[in-house]
């Protein structure tokens, strides 16, 4: 009898996607679905609690995916959202899936301060003020233990 | 023996919410949870098909509903999102849940297009060319076949 082997689920991936080729910042938790990161570089100079999860497969829209697939990938943005407000105490939370550059499914999570260089506006709009740098270090100072507790909690819950 | 009169139920309103107030825009589909609407006004004269999936209670954060409640928003900003996608053929759907200025949680549905006044940066970023009239117009003209399709969704799917 011939057994089939056991072939490891591999996300389909999209030539000249950077979401295929690499992580896309700073790896925080990862799941045979999705994965979280927190951003670094530019995106983050203003709001360093910026988080991303990413759906590893090559997906354009929210609704390409099963009913199923959203309620796992909502209860990942969920956890990574109650950590951010736990560890980072934001004044707001703004989620977004937008991927009008990179349209492969991603979800931002981003901690939004009163304090902020945009607030209220959107994190992409133009700055209304300039980045207040110590109270941004201070913050910056919490995001080890945003993450840890990100990547505790992927741990702890069923997924 | 006394007999609790049948309250019905009312979502929990807050002073001064525009969203408490008032549906927010063109009310497409009502559901005792959440309601649809379309942008009118100035949000909507750069982005026609700007829709909104509003939760009726006051709660600030995506984070705040349980998981049955998330399930519900998300189906109906599923439901939308497909109408959108086959009424209007927008190069890329966005979606986003900020609510810096309305800490009402609300979900925005955008339809963007790759000859829209900002594609590919988000929507509320600067404009990087004009608005085209004439294809506005040409996606306005859309826009009742769109509403119309939501509203029979929603009457359609068990909510």
């Amino acid at each position: 009898m011939n057994v089939a082997p056991t072939v490891p689920q591999v996300a389909p991936l999209a030539a000249d996607c950077p979401l295929c080729r690499e992580d896309g910042g700073l790896l925080v938790a990862r799941h045979e679905r999705f994965r979280v990161i927190r951003a670094t570089g530019p995106d983050a100079d203003d709001f360093p609690g910026f988080y991303r999860v990413v759906w590893n497969e090559h997906v354009a829209e929210w609704s390409d995916l099963s009913e199923v697939e959203q309620a796992l990938c909502m209860r990942a943005v969920t956890l990574v959202e109650r950590a951010v407000r736990e560890h980072l105490q934001p004044t707001k939370v703004n989620l977004a899936a937008l991927g009008n550059v990179v349209p492969h499914l991603h979800w931002h999570v981003v901690a939004r301060y009163d304090w902020d260089s945009r607030f209220p506006a959107p994190l992409w709009a133009p700055a209304s003020r300039p980045a207040d740098a110590t109270r941004l270090a201070v913050l910056r100072q919490r995001l080890p233990g945003c993450d840890a507790a990100i990547a505790t909690a992927f741990t702890a819950n069923p997924f």
